[in-house]
């Protein structure tokens, strides 16, 4: 190729930039699901509003990186490894912005659970919360050090997070056939436990990114055991 | 620029192509969003089994065009209009492989629902999602006709789907504190109206990107009314 070692080198670079923009944006991610969790059960509704408030910040790094994405693309048409680098990039960052999102949306029911409900189905919430922020944490190291045998087995775990999710929508479920007063706030928090199942999701996806971007292959997309039971297909 | 006629013609049948490939999917994705509503509605199975084959062909297509995409853009360098065209060709494609993949887990739920849960409970969906295939056609005229008025309409036009899935949150919500045995079948209808929901969010994505095609602007994320009632911000 006729290019100068400095534009290779530029180009590198320009890739490294990229990369550790979408780590930065992952930690900020990953920080909204770990506070969103924690404003929930202690129905804190400044850490919501702040929650609500640092998601703005994950939409612009989104859109910052899809357009260096786009010009890298153009500029430097980038070819294997460098390609699925590119590709990898862009698609991690749009998979962060919906988990800033859902996180948002969790943060938002803690004004509508700020009345008076029973502590006893936050706890199954918070586990299940702690489980995924895991989930996203280690996805997050194997796509900044590149192991694969991490992505994989943070990929496997996404079932562990349906289980949890599935039982969680029979208890909530159970709750607000024994007490007609609980059906408000605990569909409320099948919301919140739907949408931290997302979150699971969008880690598995990143996880699959980052599978794809080392080793050039896709991870199989439907695991062997069905991913949630016919209770709660969606 | 020192191209050839040939070339540029090339590629303005390139991106006529890229295009047509979008709308065709948007034919398929219309088609599976009006039949999983009659799943559900007539509780058949066939169909639901029909739709979660299809909606294989939805994902298959959207990484055909995003093959393409990278292509483009790599090769043709596109600028200006071209750019957005390849850009919105790509964003779009995304939303209707979501759209696809809600479709599908609504049909999911045909197959809980097959018991004997009253019929009350399906109008409210029914109405939502004739509401809901009605804009995203509306979007996808836009989009191949390039009108930004009509884009713009079936934007607006979200939030009246906003407002039907919020009456239909309250509603299902009374039916279960007045008779527990519907608990959950309600639970399961909730879902399927905040598939819809969501499936209208999507459409909502799909006119912002006509209207940036064609006008190069992009329309205000926040609508001036609150997208939806505190009772249920997910």
């Amino acid at each position: 190729m006729n290019v100068q070692p400095h534009t290779v080198k530029a180009f590198g670079e320009e890739l490294n930039q990229l990369s550790s923009d979408v780590a930065r944006m992952g930690g900020l991610a990953e920080a909204l699901v770990a506070d969103c969790i924690q404003a929930v059960v202690r129905r804190d509704g400044d850490l919501a509003a702040s929650i609500i408030d640092r998601d703005k910040q994950v939409d612009v790094m989104e859109r910052e990186i899809e357009k260096r994405v786009i010009r890298i693309i153009a500029l430097r048409q980038p070819m294997a490894t460098d390609l699925r680098a590119t590709i990898a990039a862009y698609r991690i960052s749009h998979d962060l912005e919906r988990i800033g999102d859902l996180a948002k949306n969790i943060a938002r029911r803690t004004h509508v659970l700020n009345e008076s409900e029973p502590v006893v189905l936050t706890r199954g919430v918070e586990r299940m919360g702690k489980l995924v922020v895991g989930h996203l944490h280690d996805t997050l190291n194997a796509y900044s050090s590149g192991a694969v045998d991490e992505a994989v087995t943070a990929w496997r775990a996404d079932e562990e997070v349906d289980e949890h999710y599935n039982s969680l929508f029979r208890e909530l479920l159970t709750y607000m056939m024994e007490d007609p007063r609980m059906i408000s706030s605990s569909t409320q928090m099948l919301f919140v436990a739907k949408n931290l199942e997302r979150i699971g999701d969008h880690c598995t996806n990143i996880a699959e990114m980052v599978h794809y971007l080392v080793t050039g292959e896709e991870l199989h997309r439907a695991p062997p055991v069905p991913k949630s039971d016919l209770s709660d297909p969606a």
